[in-house]
C-alpha cells in the first residue's frame, strides 16, 4: 500500500538495487518520475535479481503530482532541513507515521530526488513532511540505494512494532482512558480535601505535571487498582493495632 | 574504534558498497578474512566512492580469530536464528550494545558472512550474540552492503541516541538513586502505618509492584518531590477550613 517514488533517478543500476531494498522490506509499489535513461532499463531488472517483478510492475510518470495522485501523505527525503515549514522527522519516526497513517485509511510514499541534487523545492513543498538519515559529517553521501534501504528498513520495523504494541496491550491490559481519568479525579480529590494545591492558580499546572508522572508510566487495570488502593489507603485515619 | 568484519566475501562490488556505508555511518575499520577474488580488488576501490581510504587501509585475515584479536564482542549478523544458545539483538538493540560496550572500554566488531550462504557455526560461536535484520518473507535475501547499512546505521543512530541520553539527564535532573529509594521508603512506611499491605508474606510482592509503577515513569528530582508531597497531604488529618 506503501509507495516509493523516485524523481528523475540517473542510474538503472540504483533504480535495480532500489526495488531489490523495498521487497526485502515488503514494498512493492515503484513509481518513477522522468528516469534519466529512459524505460524500461535493462540495468535495472538485472541489478533487482530476486525483486524484477517490482521493476515490471514499477510505473513511470512525468511529474510528482501525477505519480502521488492517490496518494495523501509525502514524505520527501532529504539530506539536510531546507528552508521551508515542513516538519522534520528522523526516518524512525517516518516509519511509525506512516503506519499511523494506514490505520487511518492513509496511504503515504517516501520520495527520493536524483543521486546528484536531491529534490528540488518545488517537489518538497508537497510533502507532508522532511525525513532525514543521521549521517556522519565525514562522509554524508549516501548511495540512493542505501538510502531506500534505510527508509524501507524503518517502515517495516515500524510495521513489526504496530503489530506487537497491539499484542502488547491485549497481554497487559492497559488501563483504559475512562479508568485513567476516574484515578486521577479521585487523586485530585483527595488533594483538593487535603489543601495539597493551595494557590487556585497554580492548581492547573499542578494537576498536569502531576498527570504526566502517571501517564509515563504507562499504568495496566492492575496498577491503576494498585494506585488507588494506595491514596484509599493513605487517606484512612491512623491504623489503630487494638482494634 | 567499532570494526566492521567481512567473512569470504565474494564480490569486490560488494566490499566497496560496504566501505561507503561505514564511512557514511563513520566506521572506518574494515578487516576481511578470505576475499575470495584476493587483494588489492579494484572493483572494491571503484564502488567505495568517496569511501576509498575505508579500502586501503582494509585489514586482510586468514582466519576470524586473527581478525578479532583486539576486539571483546563480535555481533554475527544472521538471516536466522541458529541452533546455539546465544543472545539474538535486533540491530537496534545491536547498536545500543555496542555503545554500551564503548562506555565500557570494550571494542566491538559487527561481522557478516559469505553472499551466498552466511556465516558457519564456528564462526558463530565466536560471537557475543546474534544480530537479525528484519525483513519481509516474500524475499528476505538481503544484500550484504544493504546489510552493513542497515547495522551501521542502527550503530550511529544509537551514538546520537547516548549522545542526547547524555544531554537529556542533564536538562531533565533525573532523579538519583538515593532521592527514589528515600521516596520509596517514605511510600512504604505510611502505607504499613495504614496496613495497606495486610498479609505479611505478599507485602515483597506487592512493594515491588509499586516500585515497578513509578520506576516506569522515568522519575524526575522534581517528580520525586511532587510524589513525597502528594503522600505528606494525603497523610495529614482532614483540612478543616476554620483553620
Amino acid at each position: 500500500m506503501t509507495a516509493i517514488i523516485l524523481i528523475e533517478p540517473q542510474m538503472g543500476e540504483n533504480i535495480g538495487a532500489t526495488a531489490r531494498s523495498m521487497l526485502n522490506f515488503g514494498l512493492t509499489d515503484l513509481r518513477i518520475v522522468n528516469p534519466r535513461d529512459g524505460w524500461p532499463n535493462p540495468k535495472a531488472v538485472d541489478m533487482a535479481k530476486g525483486a524484477k517483478e517490482v521493476i515490471h510492475n514499477a510505473r513511470i510518470f512525468s511529474s510528482l503530482s501525477e505519480a502521488a495522485y492517490d496518494i495523501h501523505k509525502i514524505y520527501a527525503t532529504t539530506a539536510r532541513p531546507r528552508d521551508m515549514v515542513k516538519p522534520v522527522l528522523s526516518p524512525e519516526e517516518c516509519g511509525n507515521a506512516i503506519h499511523s497513517n494506514i490505520r487511518k485509511g492513509e496511504k503515504s510514499a517516501i520520495m527520493f530526488g536524483p543521486e546528484r541534487c536531491g529534490l528540488d523545492n518545488d517537489d518538497i513543498t508537497l510533502a507532508a513532511a522532511i525525513t532525514i538519515i543521521p549521517v556522519s559529517e565525514i562522509y554524508p553521501s549516501l548511495n540512493i540505494a542505501q538510502a531506500v534501504s534505510v527508509m524501507s528498513y524503518e517502515y517495516f520495523k515500524a510495521g513489526l512494532k504496530a503489530e506487537n504494541d497491539i499484542t502488547d496491550q491485549k497481554k497487559s491490559n492497559a488501563a483504559s482512558a475512562e479508568d485513567i481519568a476516574n484515578f486521577f479525579q479521585h487523586l485530585e480529590e483527595e488533594l483538593d480535601n487535603k489543601d495539597f494545591f493551595r494557590v487556585a492558580d497554580k492548581r492547573p499546572r499542578m494537576v498536569r505535571n502531576i498527570r504526566n508522572i502517571f501517564m509515563r508510566a504507562d499504568l495496566t487495570d492492575q496498577d491503576v487498582r494498585t494506585l488507588r488502593g494506595i491514596i484509599g489507603s493513605l487517606v484512612k485515619k491512623k491504623f489503630d493495632k487494638s482494634v
